[in-house]
């Protein structure tokens, strides 16, 4: 029991605070409160018992729910007591749509793979409905599992668009442009034409950046490759491109000029004049990291791809010493085969300690800083998302932290990156938005988005049944 | 429209068989019944709309649900409609009271881990109460996620035995004998005699097969390690160590007689006479291999923890090569984080693909096998275990195939091990009892066991903060 004139004399003190003119609370569209906080700034703040407020699309301000509720009304309020809120996961690279391929085919010879699977598949399968179907699936196992930005390189990119927005999430949608004749375009001049018209289309829009997706270097000549910068350039929008993956593309660089793919496509200035992210870099000497950081290249490691798949070990201790913009992606549902950036943090600090000999490498920390803040330095929009910090886009999530696999619970970081699953995301808010709840997507139909993907499937096995 | 004859024909030809002298169906105590069945017996078979029966404690009869539903009648059933069947998954290598140390300190040099936190934790905390709180969140965890065998090295074994039971899991547990004094021992030789009783309590359990756990070969001497061989001989129980898990082991075992931790174990005789279970056995030749597989030593793989500890990579594909009996292993939940065999299934074959350069390596019916059949044979049970067959004992999951990233579904045998996660088991049973049915667990208090698990946590914390 306390003396009551203590209580009197707290009270007193708030009112004269309040009278005195401490300012009333600013209200606002929504606030986070009673969570662990994992900020994901500079500094690494973790708030036992943090708050975010959101207000419209952005973030009005982080701190303690105390702070926060001193400073703050929510016209909404969602309780995060004993949930981690954390910034919305980054994936820097996948193919939405080829969740519709996932288990079709594994275990085999990269080119027995492409060859008897993946392009029949795609010959026969890939349309403006079929990529909806695969980009609405996609889509809702992303919000399910805390993706909340994306970056996508596909066909009939104008569809993934449309999905992407319609379900709420941040896309950043590379239109493919490729050499030889494909479902959405039969020339790179074609390609072209469709990259820029979806440019245009989407230039100004709050959710979704277009970019220009040159394959790779051994898809495309040097002129289709220059043509794809310049159009970049023109419109000021990312360029996506799958680099250095595989030792065969080593072999075509070297072939094309005696240099690797980095040196390569520095050769003729494809680094400049564009804001360029590179899918995979496993092929890369120390001199090809020295010329990506300097051309400001974003890098996107996909550790569970290149284990898969077999592709090698991309350098990731050597790329975060040299300040690299390095943030993970999942790949295509066809080369992992999930969605899941949750499983993307853990492989990629498994990877690192495994290939570097060194426990210590790529730390739990390290890991989500990866898929977060890294991710949108990748992607050139580390001002906008990737932490949560005010004035920053409101991409968030509220996570589970009390299954039995997360008991007892010492560290909230080393939690979410070694024993927390995309499953365990409970709340996906994208641009302020709320999309998930409860593991209830909002803007989605699940029931038929799976029943649509499961139509799909059939044509798929039809396409690749001899 | 069929005409109505045909209708009436089946059904006097149905009535005739009856008549006839066809056997009337069997009454057995329980039908899991439409699933898809995946039996990893050694054909590999894959059964669309199968059935398992259970009569008591061992399986009746696998085969299609119409062959099933002639054959036997349950007096319980489970309908596993749109969900696969399948072995329980035998986790061959844990500690599982380290569940209690899971994410206490990550991202650390081996020996500044175990000296900084994990002895100390040990010293501190490490008590008969601490081992039953321990051994019941993870046989919760175990249970949670599908493992029905697990194989154990910890100190108080009898209370890891005598949880393990109670909660209806099957259990290898070995009491630890280790050259310095422990929580439950202060010489080898208690602990030998600690081992022996513990032995002699359980050796006709019906769930738990005791063991003898020799640490390793760097923290017993050569007396100390002969004796535990003895004493597994003498009872004809297994002897499990740690094996080949770091360089320095290999270096520890070169001074001792300038050989292979293999070859010095071979050099006295410890592969002989008892049935042997080896986890890790990362640095070995292809000599060690060769002398493994003649003693018919079991082997556990711990991709997980061998990638988190940066220790080496097994020579997985070897030991596939020599015909080893090869199981899989999550190690310990202070240095994986958690106890999920489709991690481990999922990890054995990316670690694999990645290390042979191959993609081909341990294909995902590979990987299920280790986690299953291989396991068994690990443990020398292949008999009693880790396949669906007639006769052997009734341990097996009905698991959940119709999450988002679990659309569209092509095989399921690759969904199990790419895109499946322990929470997606919905049924766990083990000898016959159901111990799990829709996430809901009988045999344990789960709100009660994570509390009880949050409280001795703050005990941990305590002894680790200077």
């Amino acid at each position: 029991m306390r003396p009551r004139w203590i209580l009197s004399l707290a009270a007193l003190v708030t009112a004269a605070g309040v009278i005195a003119g401490a300012q009333a609370p600013k209200v606002v569209s929504l606030i986070v409160s009673g969570g662990t906080v994992v900020t994901v700034d500079g500094a690494r703040t973790v708030i036992p018992r943090g708050a975010v407020a959101i207000d419209g699309t952005r973030i009005a301000g982080v701190g303690t729910a105390a702070d926060i509720a001193r400073r703050f009304a929510g016209r909404a309020t969602i309780d995060a007591t004993g949930q981690v809120v954390m910034p919305g996961l980054i994936n820097t690279h996948t193919h939405a749509p080829m969740v519709l391929y996932r288990g079709l085919a594994d275990d085999l010879a990269l080119m027995e793979w492409l060859q008897k699977y993946i392009f029949p598949a795609e010959a026969k399968t890939v349309s403006p409905a079929f990529v909806r179907t695969g980009t609405r699936l996609a889509a809702l196992e992303m919000i399910q599992s805390g993706t909340t930005t994306y970056a996508d390189m596909y066909y009939f990119e104008e569809e993934i668009a449309a999905v992407t927005k319609a379900a709420g999430l941040r896309g950043v949608l590379g239109q493919t442009v490729i050499q030889f004749p494909v479902a959405d375009a039969k020339t790179p001049a074609e390609a072209l034409a469709r990259a820029e018209a979806f440019i245009l289309k989407y230039k100004a829009d709050d959710l979704i950046v277009p970019a220009v997706a040159p394959h790779a270097l051994y898809t495309n000549d040097q002129a289709t490759l220059v043509a794809t910068r310049d159009l970049a350039a023109k419109h000021g929008v990312p360029l996506l491109i799958h680099l250095a993956e595989t030792e065969d593309e080593v072999k075509a660089a070297r072939e094309k000029g005696g240099m690797s793919p980095t040196g390569y496509l520095e050769s003729f200035g494809f680094w400049t004049g564009a804001r360029t992210l590179a899918a995979h870099g496993v092929w890369v000497s120390p001199e090809d990291i020295v010329t990506l950081v300097r051309r400001g290249v974003g890098l996107s490691h996909n550790p569970e791809s290149n284990m898969k798949l077999a592709s090698g070990t991309a350098p990731v201790t050597g790329y975060l010493a040299a300040g690299a913009a390095l943030g993970l992606g999942t790949d295509g549902a066809a080369s992992n085969n999930d969605l899941d950036m949750f499983e993307a943090m853990r492989q990629a600090s498994f990877l690192a300690k495994h290939a570097s000999r060194d426990p210590r490498a790529v730390p739990a920390a390290t890991a989500l800083e990866m898929a977060t803040i890294g991710g949108a330095r990748a992607l050139g929009m580390e001002k906008e998302i990737g932490s949560l910090e005010t004035g920053k886009r409101a991409d968030l999530l509220v996570v589970r932290m009390n299954r039995t696999r997360q008991t007892p619970l010492y560290d909230p970081v080393s939690h979410l990156v070694y024993t927390t699953r995309g499953d365990d995301v409970d709340t996906t808010i994208v641009n302020g938005k709320i999309l998930m709840r409860g593991r209830v997507v909002r803007t989605l139909d699940q029931a038929a988005v799976l029943a649509e993907a499961r139509k799909a499937a059939a044509a798929v096995r039809a396409a690749v049944t001899p």
